[in-house]
C-alpha cells in the first residue's frame, strides 16, 4: 500500500454519532522543511482517491515535491479513510453516519497538527469536492491557511447541485440489489446507471457536440460512456458513493457553530489569498455561484476556466486547462 | 374519451418493421373554414398527451379556436396513439419497433390530408419533442407548411441531448422490475428515479437557486421533486417512455431519403416563415444549437426566451414566458 493511516480514535460527528476507531488515509510528497513553511494540502474529490490527484504534482509544476511538502488526505467515505465499506458493525454499511465537510476538515486538521506539528499551510487546493474542502479549510481555520485555489467547486452546495445529486443517487438506488445499502454484492446495474446519469453533467454540451472524448482514446460516444463513466463508479462501493453524495449535498462552510449558517459571514472570514477557478461551462458547480461567493471574500480573484470541458476543466485530462490552473497556482504561491 | 382515433392500417416504418393496424389519437379545436386555410397543427411533447397542450389554446390567444382549426395529434408511443402499451402481440411491449420523427410526421400528414383534405397548414408549433416534430413537418412538407414556431426544441438531437437521455433511460432500466420491458407491473422505483434524474435537467440552475417551484404550490424542494417529477413519469407506461426516448435520440430532420443525412440541406429546404424560440437557459435543447440551426434556415428569426425556467420556459407554467411565446405566435400568424 502506497499510503499511510492516521489513527483518529473516536470522532464525534456533527450529526451526533461518534465514529469509533476512525482513521484517515493520506499520502505525502516531498519533504517538510525545518520551518514547516512549505505545506500544501490537496484533498480528494467525489469518488477519487489520493492517486487520482497526482496529475497535478510534479517537478516543474506548481505542486513541486522538490519544493513543497504536499499532503493528500483521503476524504472520509472514499474507501481508504473511514468509510461505510471498512467500518465494523454496528456503524457499517447503511448505518454509517452522515459526515460533513466540517467533520472532514476537523480530522484533517488533526492530521496536520498532531502528526506533523504544522501551524501554517501555504496552500490548500482541490477539485470539485476537493474545492469544497478547500473552502472549508479556509473558513474553519482562517489564521492557518495562507492561500487557496479551489477549482470547479463552491463554498456551499447550491440547490440545483443538490437536485443533480438526487438524480445520481436515485439511479443507483433504483437497482433492487442496492437493498437500502444491505447488499451482499455490489449493485452493478445501479452503479453503471449512475455513471450514465453523471456523464451528461460532468462535461459540457460543447464537449459532446465536438466529440472531444475521441481525443481521450475512446472510439465512439458509447465507448466513452461505458469505458469512462460506467467504469468510474462500477469499481466503487455503493454505500461509500451514497455517503459521499450526502456529504456533498450538505456542503456549506457556514453550517457549524462558528458561523451558525451565516454563509456570507463565513466567506468574509476567509483570510487566505484566493484564486477561485470555476469552469465557465460547469453544469453543477456553476460560474455564477462561484462569482457570487468570490465577491464575498476579501482577498479573492475570480478566474474561470474558458473551457469546453465543463466540470472536467479541473479534472486533469485537458492539457490547456491544466496549464491554466498550474500557472495560477504558481502565481499565487509566488505571492 | 375526449379525442378521436384515425385508423392508419399498416404503416411501414423507417426501421423496417411494419406497424399493423396502427392508429393516431387526435383532438381538434375550432372549425375548419371553407377554404381550409385556418389550420394549426400542434404536436405533443415527451410523455405529454393532447390535453397537456391545451394551456396554449384559448379565446384571445394566438391559438384561438374561434379563428383557427387546431389539431393536436398525439405522438406515437405516447399511450394514446399506437404505443408499446396498446399494441397486441407480437409487436407489443419490448418488441414495439423504433419509431422516428419522420415516421410520426408521415402518419400525421395522412391524418391531415386523408381525414380533412387539408393542403396548406397555416402554422405548426410545439414544445420540446413537439418542436422537433414541427421542424420535421417543415422539412418533410416544405410546400405545405407556411409558418412554424418550434419552441425549446431543435431540428436534430444534438450529442449532449442524447447523453442526457441515456441517463434518464438508465435510471428507469436500473430497476430490476423493468425486466427489459417484460414487466408484469410498472417498474415504479425506476419511474420515480427517472423523474429525479430529469428534475435537474428540466429547469435551470437559477430556477432552483431562487426556489421558483414555491410559486407553483410546492412547499419545499423535496415536495416538488416528488409532487411534480416523480408524479410526471410514475403515471406513464415504462415501455412507452423508453420508446419515445428512442424516437427523441434518433431525431434528425435529414435522416430520410429526401435529405440523406445532409442536415444543413434539410434546414435550407424549409420554406416556412419561422420564429425559433429556445430557452436561453435550456440545458439540453441549447440556445447555441438552435442559433446554429436558425442560421441555416432561409426565413427564420432566432428569438430565445429570457427565462430562469430553462426548458420549461415553454412548458406553460411561467406566465411571462407564455405571453412572450403567444405574442410571437400572434406576430407570425398575422404575417
Amino acid at each position: 500500500m502506497d499510503y499511510k493511516l492516521f489513527e483518529l480514535g473516536n470522532v464525534p460527528l456533527q450529526c451526533g454519532i461518534t465514529l469509533r476507531n476512525a482513521f484517515l488515509a493520506y499520502k505525502t510528497y516531498g519533504t517538510l522543511n525545518a520551518e514547516k513553511s512549505n505545506v500544501i494540502v490537496y484533498p480528494t474529490w467525489y469518488s477519487g482517491q489520493h492517486y487520482d490527484n497526482e496529475w497535478l504534482i510534479g517537478e516543474g509544476m506548481a505542486l513541486d515535491p522538490s519544493k513543497y511538502f504536499i499532503i493528500i488526505p483521503n476524504m472520509l467515505c472514499n474507501g481508504l479513510s473511514s468509510s461505510p465499506s471498512n467500518t465494523p458493525p454496528p456503524f457499517d454499511k447503511a448505518r454509517f453516519p452522515l459526515v460533513t465537510l466540517y467533520d472532514n476538515i476537523q480530522v484533517q486538521h488533526r492530521l496536520i497538527t498532531e502528526q506533523f506539528g504544522i501551524q501554517k499551510i501555504a496552500l490548500v487546493t482541490g477539485w470539485s469536492m476537493g474545492a469544497q474542502q478547500t473552502f472549508q479549510w479556509a473558513a474553519s481555520f482562517p489564521d492557518m491557511v495562507e492561500r487557496i485555489v479551489p477549482f470547479c467547486g463552491t463554498a456551499k452546495t447550491w440547490p440545483h447541485n443538490i437536485v443533480f445529486l438526487e438524480g445520481v443517487k436515485a439511479a443507483l438506488c433504483a437497482d433492487g440489489a442496492w437493498n437500502n445499502g444491505w447488499y451482499t454484492e455490489q449493485p452493478y446495474t445501479g452503479l453503471r446507471a449512475m455513471g450514465r446519469v453523471y456523464a451528461g453533467w460532468g462535461l459540457s454540451q460543447a464537449f459532446y457536440r465536438d466529440a472531444i472524448y475521441l481525443k481521450l482514446g475512446y472510439s465512439s460516444l458509447e465507448d466513452y460512456l461505458i469505458g469512462y463513466w460506467e467504469n468510474l463508479f462500477f469499481r466503487r462501493d455503493a454505500n461509500n458513493l451514497i455517503a459521499m453524495a450526502r456529504t456533498w449535498q450538505k456542503g456549506d462552510i457556514s453550517a457549524n457553530p462558528t458561523y451558525n449558517g451565516d454563509f456570507e459571514k463565513a466567506l468574509h472570514s476567509i483570510k487566505a489569498r484566493a484564486i477561485v477557478m470555476p469552469g465557465d461551462k460547469d453544469l453543477y458547480f456553476t460560474p455564477e455561484d462561484s462569482e457570487y461567493e468570490t465577491k464575498c471574500m476579501p482577498n479573492a480573484i475570480f478566474r474561470p476556466f474558458r473551457s469546453d470541458w465543463g466540470h472536467f476543466a479541473g479534472g486533469g485530462a485537458s492539457p490547456e486547462d491544466t496549464k491554466f490552473l498550474d500557472d495560477s497556482l504558481k502565481e499565487l504561491l509566488a505571492s
